[in-house]
């Protein structure tokens, strides 16, 4: 439907592009810092359209893209960012009917994405041994819709994963190199394995473990994002940017022969 | 399956990181620099195994991912690059069963990554007005199985777009500021635009039409891909690396009222 | 002198990297956070070493280096960062005698280093409308000991430059393009041009403006200056970087024939 | 003086803007590949003037700046780009009369660039093991009448450095944490150090040797040079960039206390 519908998440967009992101429910109030929006008054609004709180502040209403729910994502640790997740999707191929590993599920931004690529018909297998981490991914899911997607396990993964023959594994966890054996395990045949490291020094330890383990193919990569002043007659891009969030290790485990 | 079948999209690796990427057919034979494979020799054989030419020539066999099937789009113009297309998807919030328009065709790599990421529930519509690269685009999609997610409309942009209602809209024209009114009305209210711009001049005229025409949000950025050298001890960043493909450009259409 | 001496330029460094950037003077006395310092107990210490506050706060005594100088540059207005300032004096070819001209002075971090390069046996013109902005300038290079090396002008450039044949001439105004005649009319055959412009549509309006005016080898470039966490076991770039300064400009004015 | 002289280091750009870099001698001759150049019909020439070789073809004269004398280093081993050089010599504060000391000399550009710098007043102290190199370089610095400015030491600088109190170091080899020693006893107090190393692994073995070693403020970075296409209606990067020359290190010796 091109209207919002109670259920849906939404997003609002104050004039200096404050967002706001939240699910409609009927009879439910928002506060926001410009007064009250009711949620009913919201219902049944063209998307693109603007909406007004109770002091006559003006908002945008939109329907959230992939990147602004990750965006949104309430973290209690750092979280991949977006630029780095539609990369890794592609590399590991994910799409509809996906079974993927992935540890740690952190606040749970990949595991969004993952939920979100392998759809209904697909399954994220998220493991982590902090239960509050879980927790908030979880919450972060279910706003989403995407908790049945996802199955959580509260474990050590150097116990190694319950699952065989997924099709993608990715662990951002800090010392991945430990945990090559249960990775291969999990894998299918020649399936796709990633991983995110911040320093250079894992990824070097990384690549050594990788090497002896005969996974195929190391490649390594960073990816950096610019953005512009969409000023038409003043173009240029903005003063500031990240200038690091990790580095992404892929590699493909060997069939011994 | 965890071995390849007859049918399969597979890649092998030579040595030298030298990629060939093709269909297992029953009975076919495939030449390469170092001698002949059997096609029949290749089927039952599990992913991440040697296979070896008469020539004793060893190759690695692997699934092809995305990115692998992206950068081997068969090309009569540029691609756009797995890189820039991890990000649209994300930004185009492309999903099972979504509705989206892209336009040009060209070599069609875009269109496999859409037509991927849609699934059997969703479409793309992809328009270009040559005939020859929408021959090119459909051979691509056929090799992946993707062709029925697609349907290629052979016209010109400038008198609209037959679809009305699409979650998402993606042109990668030279002159995308010319087609903004059809860009509104195929779009469900609120949905998302995305284009792709290779000068900071085109840029500019679009961010000014996109203000003209009262689209929310314009957002305008670069990715940079950067490669290492994957050698543990001696971890460094290639030598070369691909400065620029083009920039991306986002923005909503608002519901006027 | 391997010791500090008054009328010395000194930098004091605090733990956390806090800099203090003055000049020694007998009898003086320095303010700092964590107390007085006295400029009599600094005098005959070596470079290099701690000195203390009456609050026995630690600090480190260093000679600034040019970059430290630059960084340090008072300022009313943007100033050209020192990544950049580095690549102008290869590109323009300053050295110890060099005549070069400038505009407009802004607070004189570029002034700083052609005076600095040019040395007692060269000479820095440099030209802005706006006394305020040179009395900063000024101020900047007494503190440095450069002010000999520059003549300052009060004056509009559209009016043209006073010099003739000078080697270079470095234009960090929104307009250069309005410029070039007395450009060329200032520097000697064959001279070094630069620019500095912060958005892609000047950069654009002044290489169209040198085309014109038969200017050779128009070269744009930008510089990304990406800095590292410098821990040795935890390598990696810091979280955050100047994405944008400025575009950068050269050419060189033909000889008509 | 304005018009090419005999002995002049000149600059001629074919049209294709490919360079060549020449000494002017009287009566010499110079082979192109468009003709031959009699040297007497180039001296007396303006700079920036067209010059014609015997088959008519036609050719610009012009100075070579800094830059495009370290670019046409003649070269046995990889030389430090113009981007790096520019700011290493305001990162070690390099001027008339400084004095300072590198290794190792390799073909010459950073030797060049030094010499350049410290000017008749200053010296550079040039070590390198390789006599071959050491050749090379000072070829490569006669041809820019540079070679009065420095001093080559053939020898291996783990005996240390014979000079005492020079304003700056610095060390291109792949093993400087080993010469941290004799870099302090070389350097003036509080002198500046630096390094180019190109992979992380020696990075991080570096500082962890300036840590123990007692060096104040470390600081790494590296310096990503983009080049633009000058073409003002379609102004956009170059398609390719250099990825990587190496990581810059910078560090003071602390003065025991």
């Amino acid at each position: 439907m091109d209207t919002a519908q109670n259920g849906d998440l939404i997003m609002l967009i104050a004039p200096k592009k404050k967002h706001m992101l939240f699910k409609l429910q009927a009879d439910a109030e928002m506060q926001t810092h410009q007064g009250v929006l009711m949620h009913n008054d919201i219902i049944g609004t063209p998307y693109g359209s603007k909406v007004f709180t109770h002091m006559n502040a003006e908002l945008r209403l939109l329907r959230p893209t992939l990147r602004d729910i990750l965006l949104h994502t309430k973290r209690r640790s750092q979280i991949i960012f977006p630029k780095d997740i539609g990369y890794i999707l592609l590399r590991l191929s994910i799409r509809s009917g996906s079974r993927v590993i992935e540890a740690g599920t952190g606040s749970g931004a990949l595991t969004t994405a993952l939920a979100w690529a392998v759809g209904e018909s697909g399954k994220v297998y998220s493991y982590d041994r902090r239960n509050d981490l879980q927790n908030v991914a979880r919450k972060n899911l279910r706003k989403t819709d995407l908790d049945n997607q996802v199955e959580f396990h509260l474990r050590d993964i150097s116990e190694g994963f319950e699952e065989k023959a997924v099709d993608a594994l990715f662990l951002d966890v800090p010392d991945p190199q430990n945990y090559l054996k249960g990775v291969r395990s999990a894998l299918k045949n020649g399936g796709a394995f990633g991983a995110l490291l911040p320093t250079t020094t894992q990824v070097s330890v990384l690549l050594e473990a990788l090497e002896n383990d005969n996974f195929l193919n190391p490649d390594v990569c960073e990816i950096l994002l610019r953005f512009y002043k969409p000023v038409p007659a003043r173009l240029r891009p903005a003063d500031k940017m990240v200038a690091h969030t990790g580095y992404l290790i892929f590699a493909r485990p060997d069939f011994p022969s």
